[in-house]
């Protein structure tokens, strides 16, 4: 019991020194992705760079003590980020204590609801983003996160939460464009996305081992952070030799070196009320990638997920990021990738990783006075643009239309009106969808193949069936969906058939039957009666049957319950069953003798 | 084509001598129910009596046109008439040509958006309410509107939305109590109640002709009527006598008694976007109900009702209420009952009482000057009342107890905080239930029952499996709300058993395959492959493998597609099927010799 909401007590006391040199090597590897990764996403959240680095620290702590994946990475990413920076905007004005405050809070409420979540085992609820929303949502959050960046990269100021704001924006402010940012920016983006296709098989071409060449590889972002923050200290002094007043390239400037102190998010009722919408947005948004990523990991090495823990684990660690001046956090795809990459083999690793960026938080930030804002946007920008994946779109199209409205509906939404009308756009379409499809299945009228037992859709086949009884096979569970439907079918049947004795609903299909069908199913029923026609279902289900035997149709069917449709005809049709079964000598005797005509199935 | 959207084409060119009599003989005894429930409704609204008539008039004339039902009676019903009494008591003060105007606004968005909905054929928006939804929810409208009443039956002031604030509305002013109003309120009641179960097997006891006592067992509310009429206006007059300023008996008053001038509803973008909720919740609701009765009435005729076309009439029947100074109107089901009853035999029954309606509004309403409010109240308790049932919480919950808490929280959101809100409530919920229990389906792990091609629940049954084989079988659909929870049990099941190598996913219960599962069917594929371990598919119905034919798995999937699980074992596991088929003999040959391994499906 403790082991399941602690899972350290799992791997914990088997671990040993070489799990220890595993995971040191990755936390190394990882921390020096993180760094800059967690300055450029609290930029990109509109908080000062230090809060990244606290939300890279006590975070990764709690996720190794509660977490099951072994290799996820946890911390600031970039969709929770722009999330954060659009909910946030809402309730304060950038830069301000209360906007910085708000988001502790938006940290301190997801992580509430994360947790209670996990407790209540309610992860389901993720179910509701189906893959096509969410990866239009990411699409559309990577577009609008890099054009957001472009403004740092041209040096100019330029606002929105949706793109065509951006967009427009940049226009308007294209005359400010700033030459040595650009440069800088552009310089070092052009890098980044040379190094994170070209740099391994450059290295691997002059010699350098494979395994070394892929973790030099990753190396990209911290050596373009420490070259430009040269370059830019250079320029500043030489700006300011020349009697200038700084060089004019946006700096990231004092970053305070000490750990954050814990403390409890401000608490105000208004404040949380109108934050509470977003929070849940960013949390199952955060907890549907940290699950995929946990548990495609998880696979390659045939280890186990549990989805409700992992609720609780990012539960905490959003607590954790609350309550040390951090912001929202989730599990980081690249990151994890990278940890996994590079031979994490417990949470600890995660643990480990947090150590040092501790220690890089107290020693590093005077380093960080002179590195360009542009070098930053660089990163986030080659980062972000690997999630936009606009041919799922055609991919999708060509198997579920309703799946693609969906998606297009999302990245649509999202990118004109910003990210929560977005991803409530998308769950909204793809639930009417849903409805949509399952409020009219497909049902086909069936008749018997002769020589068969077998009763097949009689627009198919060349099938035999009876004057006076008609059957009706619906290929979906009922349920409040397409129970109106039914009554509809069965409407038009008996009104299109005057000579129509007997219904039979052959139900190997229905994996289900609710109150609303079950009602249907009464009402049909009573309406036949009317007419003078009598009710029969077949091939029920044994849990359904359990459900219909505890509901009023057991004592209000007109007909009877069939254990399979051919009993069904032999009962209702004994002379045509008879005729089509003559080939079968059995069954012949049996129908056409009248003599025992197949019993049908009791309610338990 | 003109046929489907103007039905009268249908009956029309036939219509005959005997048809117009019985039609006739229908519409006299509607109308003699439907005055005083016009004026009851309108009253119950919180609107002039006279709006009561004219939503009585149009109405009936353009549903005869467009309707497909031939019994069908539309105009004001009470849980339309509460539910524009809540939404219209929103944007302004009762009593108001605002109030009104907000009223004639709400019946022409409600005819709009029932026409759109025709049009496009999204009759499938009903299908939102589930029936325990709709069933709780005309449960707490009937309590809410019974005590809504009350203050007119005891002559007191009283005021609220909801069950708790009427209730102590009601007891803070129980000490303004007017007795002759009380005793005329009561003895209506009671008189009503009567009528209602007793005056029908009186009058037979006393020798009437049964169907001539079945039809003026309905004159019970117009016999009220007339009897207090007559007794507040003797009571008037002989206040006027003794000196007294009237009787403080509450009455109707003057009713205005000329004809509606079609008129275009007010355009205010702004109140037109407050009531647009409303108006789609009335439409949806009304829709709901009419369709059912509908139906009802249809199926004991084996008639034929088009219910995209009912949306069409349903919402020319509201713009014609809204041009015409009226407020929203739907099917009444006492009202359509009678109509069936008395004989109606096409929807011109209702163009004949839309008829009688404008003649009574013409002459009748001078006499309506004395009605006391305390009879209408008594008409409409005594009609709500037989709307609530209680007992259908017990009986859905005995065989749904998903449902019964829809219900129950539709009831209990309904009775406190509101007719929209209650509503909403049961919408959201059942939908979250619905993804809840389709989020966890029926998973189970099969193997062959010994000497048979059956495979089943390994649980539940001896059977025989492989130890590197498993086979999952899904008992639903797959899409976005399990796609995940799929992925969950292949994992457990990987984590779990060490030695296996091939997963066989059994499909005989699967409908229906969106994106997500494909997405989810590749994910599995992609881990598994990590792992070692062979992904195939069994017994896939023909659309779903249509689907899966367009999408990525074919060229992907690591095993194969089996036409039936049989073919899969002998494939996979061939020693152990030919073991277990030992007794016949041709499968043991076919498998135990590897000549002729069974080919898979092929993918289209």
């Amino acid at each position: 019991m403790l082991k399941r909401f602690l899972p350290i007590l799992d791997w914990g006391p088997s671990y040993s020194r070489d799990t220890f040199a595993a995971d040191m090597i990755a936390a190394v590897i990882v921390t020096i992705m993180l760094i800059p990764q967690s300055l450029a996403y609290a930029l990109l959240a509109g908080l000062p760079a230090e809060v990244g680095l606290y939300a890279s620290i006590a975070p990764l702590l709690v996720y190794a003590v509660f977490g099951t994946s072994r290799a996820l990475a946890v911390g600031p990413v970039a969709v929770a980020s722009l999330m954060t920076a659009a909910a946030v905007g809402e309730v304060a004005a950038q830069g301000t204590p209360e906007y910085l405050g708000a988001a502790i809070v938006l940290a301190f409420l997801s992580g509430l609801m994360l947790l209670a979540m996990g407790v209540a085992r309610l992860g389901f609820l993720a179910a509701f983003l189906s893959h096509p929303v969410i990866s239009g949502f990411i699409t559309a959050s990577g577009l609008i996160i890099a054009a957001s960046q472009i403004r740092h990269i041209l040096g100019i100021r330029a606002e929105g939460h949706n793109l065509l704001d951006l967009v427009l924006s940049i226009f308007a402010h294209l005359g400010e464009v700033h030459l040595p940012t650009l440069l800088i920016g552009v310089g070092t983006t052009g890098f980044l996305f040379w190094a994170r296709k070209r740099l391994r098989p450059f290295l691997v071409a002059k010699g350098v081992a494979p395994n070394l060449a892929t973790i030099l590889a990753r190396t990209g972002p911290v050596l373009a952070v420490a070259a430009t923050t040269i370059l830019s200290a250079s320029l500043a002094g030489l700006a300011a030799l020349l009697g200038f007043d700084g060089s004019g390239i946006k700096v990231v400037g004092d970053v305070p070196s000490g750990l954050p102190l814990p403390a409890l998010p401000p608490f105000d009722a208004d404040l949380w009320a109108r934050l509470a919408v977003p929070a849940l947005l960013i949390s199952v948004v955060g907890y549907v990638e940290t699950i995929s990523v946990a548990q495609t990991l998880a696979a390659k090495k045939r280890q186990r997920i549990d989805p409700d823990q992992e609720l609780i684990a990012l539960g905490g660690a959003n607590l954790g990021a609350a309550l040390s001046g951090g912001f929202p956090v989730t599990g980081g795809f690249a990151r994890s990738v990278v940890n996994f990459d590079a031979g994490a083999e417990t949470p600890a690793a995660g643990a480990y990783t947090a150590v040092l960026m501790a220690l890089a938080t107290l020693t590093l930030t005077p380093l960080l006075y002179f590195l360009p804002q542009a070098t930053l946007a660089a990163t986030i920008i080659v980062a972000v643009l690997s999630l936009v994946d606009l041919k799922a779109l055609p991919r999708i199209y060509a198997y579920s239309r309703p799946d693609a409205a969906a998606m297009a509906a999302t990245i649509l939404v999202t990118l004109g009106l910003g990210v929560e009308k977005g991803i409530l756009a998308g769950v909204s379409l793809s639930l009417m969808l849903h409805l949509y499809r399952s409020s009219r299945p497909h049902v086909a009228i069936v008749g018997q193949v002769p020589g068969t037992e077998h009763f097949r859709n009689v627009k198919r086949h060349t099938v035999v069936t009876a004057p006076d009884v008609v059957t009706i096979r619906v290929d979906e569970s009922l349920y409040f969906a397409n129970a109106r439907f039914l009554e509809d079918v069965v409407q038009a049947e008996i009104a299109a058939n005057p000579r129509l004795a007997h219904v039979v609903l052959m139900c190997p299909a229905v994996n289900e039957v609710d109150a609303s069908a079950i009602e249907s199913i009464e009402a049909i029923n009573h309406r036949l009666k009317d007419g003078g026609v009598t009710l029969h279902l077949s091939e029920v289900k044994g849990p359904v049957m359990d459900r219909l035997a505890r509901s009023p149709i057991p004592g209000e069917l007109t007909g009877k319950v069939f254990l399979t449709q051919c009993d069904a005809m032999r009962a209702l049709a004994p002379d045509l069953t008879a005729r089509t079964l003559g080939e079968t000598r059995r069954e012949t005797s049996r129908a056409a003798n009248g003599l025992q005509v197949p019993a049908s199935v009791q309610f338990p």
